[in-house]
Formats: C-alpha cells, structure tokens, sequence
C-alpha cells in the first residue's frame, strides 16, 4: 500500500496523464479498426483512378519473390480466398520473410501483371512481426503441407486458404441458421454444458470434476447409463452428485418447449467415443431444434418436424453457396461440390422414405450385386454409413429423410407408431427420421417425444433408467404435456457436406478426437 | 432378422403406406407450424372485422374463471408478455386447468373488457395435455412464486411472464451481437470446451474424466495451475493428459486472430469456484473478442480495443431497449431500468479512467465519508465490488472504463505499460481495462496482449507456468506476430444489466453454480 502523502503528490501529474490526455488523444486519433486486406482492394478496385492516397494494408507474408530492382511478395489477412501481390522497391523487402506480418503503407496502381486488376505498391514497412522461413510450418507450397504437419499446427493453419474459408463459411452459417430460425418464431437458448444425466441413457460420456487441492476427485466412476446416487460420506458435506459434459441438449429443450414452443440452440455436446473416424469429434457442435403443438395425426406431425429440419438446411446451403468462398476455393478442392449444393437447394421436397422401404432397396441391390456392400441390410439392424450412402448417392442422388426405424434401435424418449398402423406389429417402429445426404451418410436425426406420463415411464422402466433423475423430465408430461419433436444436426458434418471436406476433424479449428489434443 | 420371403410379401401394401400415401398426405395437408398467440393476435387486430374466420390457438392455461354461462381463461405460449383472454361457453371448459396445455379452435372478436382489444371465442377444444392444478408448482399468482420454487422447478418457470421474457431477450442479444460483429468484419468461431490448459493459470477448474468402464478415473487431481505431465503407466497406452473445461477462450481465439485478425466467440465457461454470490456462476457464457493489427501507440491501441467492446454493448443494448419485453414487462418491474439503459446509450462516449485515478478519487470518498466502503481503496489492491459500484452508479453514473490496472493484478499474458510513461517506475502498471457499469460493477475486462517472444517467455517464467504446456502459444509471437488485444463480457450479467435483473442465476435457464443442480 503507497502512503497517502506521496498520492497527493502524484495527483497533478497522473490525472493528466492517465484521464485527460488520453481521452484528448483519442478524440483526435481515429479509433476506427484498420482496412482488411479485401476491402480495401474493392474500395481501390471500385474508384476509377490508377493511383489513389496512401493507404495501410496488414497481413501475413505468403511468399517472397526477389528480382533485381524490385520485389513481389503475396500479403493475406484471411479475408478472402488468395492474397493480394505487394510491390516493394529493393531495400524495403529485407525484412519480410515467409510467415511474418507487416504493416505496409503503399498505394494500390493498376497491375501489369496476370490474374489480379491491381496490386499495391510499397511506400514503407511500419510495422514487422517477424518469422523464421526456415522452421515456419505453413510455407506456401504449391504441392500443399502434409495433413499431420497442418494439424499438429491448428494454430497456424488458418494462414492456408482452405481453413481461413472454412472458419468464414461456418461463421457465416451460423448467422444464416440464426436469420431463418428467427423468422421462424424460433427462440435461441444457450443450453447446460454440464448435467445431472445422460440423456440417451447409452453410449460413453465424459465425467466432470472439481480439480482443486481441497477436493480431490472420486477414485471411482458410475456407470454412464445410471448416474449413481451421492455415497455416504463421512465429511460434514456430502460429495456432490456425479455430473457428465452433455451428449445432447434435447431434454432440456424440451422443457424450453413446454412453454416456448420453438427453440433452437447451437451447443457443444460431448461423446467419449474411441471411434477414430472421419465422421466423429469427441467434442462437437449440435445444432438442436423442437418444436410443440405439432398436428394431431402423428405422421404429419412427423413431416412438420422434418420439414422444419429440411427448411434449416436449405437457408443455410443457400447462404453458403452464394458465398465467393465456394466458386473461388471449395469447387475447385472438391470435384461434385456444386452439383451437390444444387441437390439440397433443387425446388423438390427431400425424398422421404421409410426404413423398412429402404431395407427393401438395399436388399435388392445386394442381391443383384453381391459386392455391393460390407454388411447385409437387415431389418432391425441400424443402416451403416455405406448403406446410408447409397441410399443418397446412387439411389435417390440426393438428401433423403428415411423414416420409421425399429424401436429396438431408438431412445426411450421417442414416440412409438400406434401398431395399428404398422402392418406387422411384431415390427414395432418410432416415429423418427434420419435426414441421410450424399459423401457423408447421416446428417441429422430426429422423432416425435413420448408426450404421454404413463408411457413414458413405461419406456424409462424398459431402458432401466431411474426414474428419479428425470423426475424433471416427467413434469412436463404431468403439467402441460404437448405433442412435440424434434432433431439434432451436427454441425460440423453439415460444414464437411457444404465446403466438401469429407473429415470432420477439418471442419473446426481445434478438433477434440479420440487421439488426442496438445491445445 | 426376418426372413426374404416374407419381406418380400410385404414389399407392395409397405411400399404404398410409408412411402406413397405419406407423399401424397403432406402434399395435401399443411405442413407449416401453427401461429403462435402473439402472431394470431397481431393478424386479428390489423384486421377490420371483428369476426374473423375460425383459427387455432395453442398455449398453456394460465388461469380460469368460471362464471355462470361462460369461462374466462387466460391463455399463453410465451410469445408476447401477458396471455391472452379466451372465453369459452359453458360445458368447453371443463377440461381446462391451471397449467395444462390447449388447443383451441375458434374466432378473434371484439373484446368487451379492458386491458385487451381483442378476446378469442372458443368454439372447439382439440386438444388438452392435463395439469393438475393442486400440485401445480407455476400458478400465476399475483404475489409472485417464492425464488426457491421457481429455481427447483426451473424446467416449468419459462410459463411465467419475466423468465419467458428473459429467454426472447437473451435469443434477441444473440442476434444483435451477431449482426454488429458481421458488419464490423468479424468471424464467429466455436471454441473448445475441452483444454490441455489452464488458461489464466489462476482459478478452480473442473477437470474431464472420461467415464466408461474400461477407464477408470485417475485417483490424483492436478493442481489447476500447473497441469501435469502423464505419469508412466505399466498399461500398454500411457494415460492421457489431464484435460479441464475452458476457463476462458482467449489464449486460443488469439489462434484466430493470428490468421484472421477479428474474431469473436460467444461459449460457455467454467470456473469451480466455491463463492455462492449474485455474480457468479460454474458455467456461464462469455462473450470475447480479439483484434489484431492494432495501432503502433499503445494508449490509441487501448482505446481502440475499449472502442469494440463499447461499440458491442452499445449495439445489443440498443437493440434490447426496442423490444416490447423492456415497456411491458421488465421496466415495470426493476425501476431506473430505462435509465440505466439510456445511460448505456447516451452519445457521448464512455468515460475511461486510469485505476489510479480511480483509486484517488475513491479515496477521496471515503476521506470525506468514512463509512461508504467495507474495503479501503488501496492502490495496489483490486477494485471491490462496492468501489466499482461507487463509481459508476455514484462518481460517473454511467458506464466506465477503468484502464492500466497494477501489474501484479493480472494475468501473464497482458502487456505492461513500458515505465517510461508511468511516472513512478515502481508502480507497474497493464495496458488493460474493466468496463464497469451501475447496478452490477464488472461488466467486461479487456486487455492488449504481450506480443513479444522474450517478454512473454519472462512472464511465463515469473508466473511460474510451464513454457512446454504453451509451446503453441508462443508460436504465434515466433511467426508473424502482431500488436493484438481484445476483451470477455459475462454474457448473463449483460443479460442481468439490460433486464434489471440482479442475480445471474436468473440470466440463464438452467444456472450451474456452486450448490449445484437437478437438471
């Protein structure tokens, strides 16, 4: 603590300082943040002058090409697809090397060269974060970097076209998931991280723990299906009950639901899988809608429900396809791109069709090609990717909802069809969809919710679960119960169907997989 | 698995029932989503005649009253503030009660009563999910529910008019803050919630253990600030490095903005603190933004960091203030409210103040009033609560930034003030800020970031982390580094701000904080 005396004598000069000068010093300096790299080309590119007032550009180096008198270095900011050619006369190129950020000031003129109306010519370098070229990981190889050395480097590798248009294509699709559903009447809901249960009352999930000093974690684990009640404990507190990182947010939005009756969110949801695939993230974004007071007659509620998850795909695809980042990078990375865009935004209604349907068309097809696939379709057996794929890419050559799956495959939560109109009541079904795309197989699913209390907890007796962790869950059968569904569509693989890239673990900046992660 | 034959049998009534008939039943029925009240009232009243044609109405009972040859009920679905009057004629009303969920058919008439234009006439009931009104735990009571059955039925509160309302100005928030950042240039981005690190190297955190049988959690907690190497394993894998929930998003959004220089993310956050205040919450949502390419004098790159952070309150505050929820339900019920909010919009801008001029003028306070503070104002000590209070709802009121803070205060990742323009090199001092705000204190805290090699290995080195654990992060000073900074704000004490709620608790639907949860 500084005694008051020598306080009294800072005043004066302080007060100056600190409060009066800057706040003069602001009002004078422009606190406007500087000009990307894109915009400032399209304001040169829109005037008509070759040689416009000197201007500041920012950016990384990509490359550095030193010729006698001059030289040509590529500058990218991450704000569109390639980077823009810099001119430096020789002496001020000295200090720019593969991988630093300059600030450059310089005046854009009409470019003599190929490929780009204007390039910008170098006055001063103001400003230089430098680079070692020698060990910078993300060079500007034409042959491209190799894909472990690009995600050891997820830190860097948005300085590479590809990740830069990923993260603008997936902030852009939240923005246009967000217009559509607030048109909508939807509200948006930030959902809980960590829960009380698991919702699906299956799989692997991830347990939470206090990781302080004064309270060291339980040796023991509870089984993921049945959190298990607080042990007794010989402290004056008991342990807190075991918490889990949620592995879906649909519980909860259902009690949202059951009194806004349209609400979406965009949530992380957490699996512990061990599955090393393309397809799975131990720690991936969902985007989760439901929606009540659906039609009376279940199988048009059921198409409400897909209609709404159809509608969503379509506003964001249609979004994104207008974006320059898909004519200017992804078409050209991933042959079929377009076609395959064209195919969710066609005018036509997805084809929808149920699974004992389309256990009949793959079974055809193995039968007339016996190498057709891995493994044989089965009714009751849940479709494999390769059979999902077929379905979208060969069969229907586009998105397709199958519908109707047996109820031995679904969650307790999910309504089943009345047997009266099964045609064969031995073959119980739900009613659910699974929204299947081309490249990639399943995209979303969703059902009809079990809205009735007695058949609800006869479900949750059937599934073993203990009916007191969800005592919540059945409140809103007792106090209001509406007929509602709704489906959960994974985030990153709709980024991997819209940009082309077949691996989730690309489709986010620091992918959490089952091998691991040094971020 | 069933036998081909009978498949095969199956194949023409299946083919007709799940795939034909449902085609041609949603073509024909319609498959868009019913009107919601606000949006069924909204058509009625812009309409001239009093007796529309029939229309469906779904909503739960707020309450009924029963008079002689007619019921008067009120019903809503949270769409607008306030239900709506329904009447029904004598023998309708059976079914209704306190918190069942209704379908109504019926026409929009001329109300007679007060308070509404419009009342619906109910000719049908279509459907009723039941509530027993006994056990009821959401009656709309005059007097209010008490705090404690609201927060154990958190599932169920939305049905009350100030937590619905709370949600459709949070969701509003979300798309206000969107739409500001788009214009401004800035990429969203979805942080991990899972870390390798401890990100502000301070703090409780709560750690992940994966929970399946096969891996049983280890029995040794990591101290927060110093995550641990993998201890050797006899087992064939070594067991993974520990991992924690992110405590803050900035040391990888700093990633983002060496790529693309404006990035911002709104993701939940954990702390395992044990403090059970007002403010606080284990998982709560945070704003946060980065900028890179900032301006070469540090006080003007300061001033520009504080610029985005108010530009951001600014435009979702201005955006919330339009809603209806503001008029109808949550300036009625938090007076000053208006004004704090014009407060947060008045042109001039936000005043920013050194922490020693604070200090200074807190001491001042308490010089002349000996009782206003519980804590002394010490220079060297951080701001309580009450002090920040004091200045902006007493010395400023309004909101204020508060900038340059002692070194020894903050975090290693701040850049310090060089001692040249302190006047008392003894005093360090940070480039950094909190902007405080009447009724709440801390809103947001932001600083500019050590973007140096040597001085940020130093810092690291003083605090006691381990370089190895942020090799990626000193990455991105070793390749291309630029003046950077950027700032968090609590997303649910913004929500609390502009609603006039005062406990975060009621900010979020279902709050995690430290006595835990159901849900």
């Amino acid at each position: 603590m500084a005694p008051r005396p020598r306080l009294n004598a800072l005043r004066g000069p302080l007060r100056t300082l600190h409060s009066c000068s800057r706040a003069a010093q602001a009002a004078t300096a422009s606190l406007a943040l500087p000009a990307t790299v894109a915009s400032s080309l399209a304001a040169a590119s829109a005037g008509s002058e070759t040689t416009a007032s000197t201007t500041s550009l920012n950016g990384w180096i990509r490359s550095v090409r030193r010729q006698k008198n001059v030289s040509f270095a590529v500058l990218s900011d991450g704000s569109q697809v390639g980077g823009v050619q810099v001119v430096l006369p020789k002496g001020l190129d000295e200090s720019l090397t593969v991988g630093c950020a300059a600030t450059l000031k310089g005046k854009w003129v009409d470019s003599r060269g190929a490929g780009q109306d204007k390039e910008f010519k170098v006055e001063s370098v103001d400003f230089v974060g430098e680079s070692d070229a020698e060990t910078y990981p993300m060079p500007n190889t034409k042959q491209g970097i190799p894909l472990p050395v690009m995600r050891r480097n997820a830190h860097l590798r948005l300085r590479r076209d590809g990740p830069a248009a990923m993260v603008r294509v997936r902030s852009e699709m939240n923005w246009a998931m967000a217009e559509h559903f607030r048109r909508q009447g939807f509200v948006r809901v930030d959902m809980p991280v960590i829960t009380s249960s698991d919702c699906e009352g299956a799989g692997e999930v991830f347990r939470v723990v206090e990781s302080s000093p004064s309270s060291p974690a339980p040796a023991s684990t509870a089984p993921a299906s049945s959190p298990s009640p607080p042990e007794p404990s010989t402290a004056a507190h008991p342990p807190p009950p075991s918490r889990y990182l949620t592995v879906s947010t649909q519980l909860h939005l259902e009690a949202i639901t059951s009194s806004l009756p349209r609400a979406y969110t965009l949530a992380p949801c957490f699996r512990a899988e061990k599955s090393d695939t393309a397809r799975h993230l131990q720690e991936f974004w969902m985007l989760e809608a439901e929606v009540a007071f659906l039609d009376a007659d279940t199988p048009t509620a059921l198409d409400q429900v897909m209609t709404v998850a159809e509608e969503t795909v379509r506003a964001v695809a249609g979004h994104v396809k207008a974006m320059p980042e898909i004519e200017r990078y992804f078409a050209k990375h991933s042959p079929g791109l377009e076609e395959r865009l064209e195919a969710l935004l066609a005018p036509e209604r997805y084809v929808r069709m149920s699974y004992t349907r389309a256990i009949e068309l793959l079974q055809e097809h193995a039968a007339a090609n016996p190498d057709a696939f891995v493994f044989r379709p089965t009714w009751g057996s849940g479709l494999q990717t390769e059979h999902e794929r077929w379905l979208a890419e060969e069969h229907v050559k586009g998105p397709l909802f199958v519908t109707d799956y047996p109820s031995a495959l679904k969650p307790f939560y999910m309504l089943p069809n009345e047997s009266s109109w099964t045609v064969d009541s031995s073959r119980q079904t739900t009613t659910c969809f699974d929204l299947l795309v081309p490249s990639l197989g399943e995209l979303a699913g969703g059902s009809l919710r079990e809205h009735r209390l007695d058949k609800l907890v006869a479900a949750m007796d059937k599934h073993g679960l203990d009916r007191n962790a969800y005592e919540w869950y059945l409140d809103l059968r007792r106090y209001g119960t509406t007929r509602h569904g709704g489906f959960g569509l994974g985030w990153e693989r709709l980024v991997g169907l819209l940009t082309g890239e077949n691996n989730v673990r690309e489709c986010t900046v620091f992918p959490r997989a089952a091998e691991g992660s040094r971020f």
